[in-house]
């Protein structure tokens, strides 16, 4: 069976997953029908004529109301900018259409947790794309902890760190007008930090956060001298309770100076520890108390075929996987899901979690106090 | 001038204060007077005999106050468990002593206060054995920051985590009962950490912590089947607000599978980073926002003459040094203070602002929200 | 112009070779013609067929011979086991066919000399797949070696080390025998290092080895208890005089327990250093001895858009590439080579040159004496 | 039993020596008597008293035959320059004193020889400063090896690069005059890398080496114009076959840009692997293949109470240790030695080894070929 895939932004995640979709079709090969590029939408029509010639779809369409309603589209792949999700995934769920949407799922726990519901109702594949559940190290820490190789977990830390925009001359950009973007750091990277969290440990009960917006104004245009507020923060940090009895420090910046992609997170529990940074995305540092004392130590285990997922690129150990390895393991699972009705982890479900734990964080640094994860919004 | 050493406690700390002295002689030489070991006391006979035997002392008692008393005595130096020190220091300073009392300065924030404020009246020298201060390392990174290096500071993430307590079978010890040790991890690890941050970043305004007790309760001794409960906290966690306007985010744990000694901290400022572990002792990591692009990344500093303390041991870069060296550091500046009225950093003020933020800590993990630091006890 | 491939071998490289072309078009875009999956060869028919199926070739063979006079075939792909690379790559640039042929060129010195002779001749694009040639982080330290940034050479350190045969059980494959694979350790992993050697500091003068074969015999079959001899070396070491004056130290094991991609390089110049390995493939370690003595340590540079390469992949810092990445360079730099006549570093000459050094290397080990690289063939 | 020490050499050595001595009888306290500092010479009367002064000395006198016929002394501590060392020593032997030699021997094999007969035939203790087989690092990997923990040794990697003598400004030292120094870089840091090969690995059958003086003159003094010619080699490369049947393959350099103090090397065998660099001077990485794949790397053990002599100094794992600790695990053994006639590892023989293989190794780089290491003088 043919998957027809209507896009809906062909910028540059739509490109990324239209690379994937046929990078998972080289990768797994047939065993689920060919991602067919149907159709594509994009406001600038030359990007959308573009992605036709370039990545090869049939038609294209300057409105996503047409991808959304047409009869030769399988799977509604939303790849715009994050404040257009909700209309467009609602539109894509009320026509039944399996809906493929990048992280975030929405700007707020509400809207999240609506799709969340709608989804469930119509029975369609429902999939936002955290990538980083697709890394084969986080499915192996996964396997540890679920296996109780590392005992009852007692402490997790986590930071994830990029100076992508500490440079305050860089202008204004929709990352920093939160009608656009929902939030600053917490939103862009931390939701990452987030969805792994949620993956392995599960759910917090209660979060206590403090947010800083270092760079308060930026040039409304690169070079301009009008500078326009910065609405949202650069750095966060909050204490978690994990359900699971554990605690969690994590923290979040964009102006985090020498950090270029410290997704970076310790698990510590009563039988063993694993440590992880995405800046060394293919070792995985596990330590087991049973190991005899002279010889125990952090293992720096590299990435092999025994870890879920890294079989499909490489038939040895040790050799490099990158971010889009995760993006085509997400596509297969996509697809999968599409054509065979397997399971997958990253369902609107999940979004809308880890929406809310957004909606609790931010709600906890504005308070200054302590917030219940689950009373924000029910899913 | 001969500097004559009153030793309360002749455990291990008591014979790690002793040997400090003996090399700090030998690696500084005659700068000042020789250090004299006049006297030790120690509660054990046995204890105190072996330390004239071993450690050279010439006389001992088993009865500290007649430390304190003794005309021929010019340092007492205080090496008992914690709980004994606000006692010996207060007699100590009311005799005129110069004193030196390793870490903590007492249980409670109102006692070390307390005591800061009698030793600046005594105009005697009052030092507290903050060893990481001490630490080339820590040095280093401090004039990074007081020289702009960094920039304006924007976020320190710190742990101070081993797993020494891990094993649930090891009994209960003084450790775990407050009315010896004041508090759990915080108080033992954790401290080490704060005295780094205050070394370097200054005051805290406010903290917001949690805290577990994982291991509830230990045999009341080794192999024994009675269980005794364990007072205090395994894990905590906190945040705060610097005065200097940046965020920090810091967890120890004393149960913590695979950490041995990490000590681990970074600092982020607008002009470049810092992190470090003491696990890896003889490195300092660097980052400097104006390397060029194609050339720029954490510099992995190994120690050498050019760093504060370090070329009293070695002559050129990247011979390790070790916690031992930073004792010895530590007896120099106070023998220094002692004979040559040099200036010192671990005062009892700097002892007591650390006990303080300690106790703001520990109440705001117990009042589950945000409490001011300098609220707690003047200095 | 569209420019139609011609694969011949039809197994795991020969996926990665179309796979590479595939991407190099999305991720490079309409800057050439699009790569037509014109004809396959494989001996094995049902090979031949699914890659039809799979990859998207148009038709299929299984004889080479009708791949090399195809009047449709712009390039002939040599993704054949090694022993068939000189016969077909001969015939293909006789042919007048543009020849990319995966590393090594042939299994002997002579035999890729002639054929690089023969391409100069013929004029067309002749193409060896050394893929580290590709990677960001040597073309990186090349640059720094080019631009005299580490000052005269003095010193190379590599291994290519892997345990991929350490496990006696394992039975023989072409790997071991002589005729198919020409040697072991040295041509299979210490050839990458070679490539990278010569990419980076030029020609060799003399090389004095020495190898052994540790694992004498393997099972005939897997599970057989039939026992074949192993007829090359799984360990060799060499020293070698640089034309550039440099003293070099390198080895390579295809039984080295734990390593699993260690293809790890030091040079040591007397204006600064780099360190680098396969299995941190995102990071190269920089020294300059120009930085002030306090902050000089090796940097740990996250490959970034200043290196050749990367930005195809990625806009930011420090997001993982892969092996992948190399190839889909090394299509882009042949197609570029094809259609718009670009230089590219890779050609036959240069595999000659690594012939000729592993040539050199091999009578080293076998005569136990130093070997000159350049009497041994000349271009 | 107290232990008198005749020193002879009163600079930085004998400094470190005497430290290590006071230190190990207050690590090690009553298990042996005191070391008593008789008596020290030196050739500069001033330094001979500083040494009376500081470390405690009785009596000083400018010639070191005071040294070796004082009946007064037990141990002859021989810390001058390397072209000292065999007059004093054999002359201290002759004399029946205990004779402690920093590294190393003396500049020839056949000195060296001679001294290792002659201690057997007086039966006095004889040792060796080569402080790294102290390292409880080291240890611990020799009882990996000799419990066959890694099986079959295969392959050795080792370099010892610093870069102390990269700046060209700097003047020629005795360290570049053979008559002083015997070599270069092989004899000052290669003959430590050597003492831990013999100590781990054992003999060597044979090698082959290159070498280069890259600095090939050096100012008389500093700052002058007046260039001295350098006599001694840079950089040194060699091969070797071990009579265990392993391949070495060892480098090392007096100028290696950005090395300080690294002193590496890699064991791989047929079960497991270790790697080690003394610029971490705490940690070890070991390898076992034994480890199921999905958790298998190498683990970075922190030395801990387990590893031979790290229990002298931290009752815990993960504390640093260093250089000095190493001199008083040496001062520790040869007091026992000398008072409890306990074995020790570092005698005159292992000495005159380490100087047969130097010996070899220079012959080799001079001859370009394989030489013998056995045949150049026999014990």
């Amino acid at each position: 069976m043919d998957v027809r895939i209507g896009l809906v932004g062909a910028g540059w995640m739509g490109k990324a997953h239209s690379n994937s979709f046929v990078n998972a079709l080289m990768a797994f090969g047939p065993e689920y029908g060919k991602p067919v590029f149907e159709v594509v939408s994009d406001v600038n029509v030359e990007a959308a004529q573009a992605a036709c010639n370039q990545l090869g779809f049939s038609r294209y369409t300057t409105d996503w109301q047409d991808i959304v309603t047409d009869e030769n589209v399988d799977i509604v792949d939303i790849a715009t900018p994050n404040a257009f999700h909700y209309d467009i995934a609602k539109a894509a769920l009320e026509n039944g259409k399996h809906t493929y949407c990048e992280k975030p799922l929405t700007l707020t726990a509400e809207q999240s947790v609506e799709l969340a519901e709608l989804a469930k109702e119509k029975g369609v594949v429902n999939y936002v794309g955290y990538n980083n559940v697709m890394n084969p190290a986080n499915a192996y820490v996964k396997e540890l902890v679920e296996a109780g190789k590392l005992g009852k977990i007692v402490k997790f830390t986590g930071t994830y760190d990029q100076d992508g925009l500490l440079d305050e001359s860089l202008p204004i950009t929709w990352r920093h007008i939160n009608k656009f973007s929902g939030s600053g750091a917490l939103g862009d990277l931390g939701s990452h930090l987030l969805s792994i969290s949620q993956y392995i440990l599960g759910d917090m009960e209660s979060v206590n956060a403090i947010s800083q917006t270092v760079i308060k104004e930026r040039p409304a245009q690169a070079g301009s001298e009008e500078l326009q507020e910065v609405e949202n923060e650069d750095v966060i940090s909050f204490l978690t309770n994990y359900e699971n009895g554990a605690i969690g420090t994590i923290s979040s910046s964009r102006i985090a100076s020498g950090r270029k992609n410290h997704l970076a997170y310790e698990i510590q529990g009563t039988k063993g520890s694993v440590h992880y940074t995405l800046e060394r995305m293919n070792e995985v540092n596990v330590y087991f108390t049973s190991d005899n004392e002279a010889d125990r130590g952090f293992r720096t285990v590299l990435l092999n075929p025994e870890h879920k997922g890294y079989s499909a690129f490489h038939p040895a150990a040790g050799i490099s996987i990158n971010y889009n390895d995760m993006k085509i393991l997400e596509a297969h699972e996509l697809l999968s899901a599409v054509t065979k009705n397997t399971p997958y982890t990253c369902d609107f479900e999940f979004g809308a979690k880890i929406d809310q734990t957004v909606s609790a964080i931010l709600k906890s640094a504005e308070q200054k106090n302590w917030v219940q994860v689950k009373n924000t919004v029910q899913v």
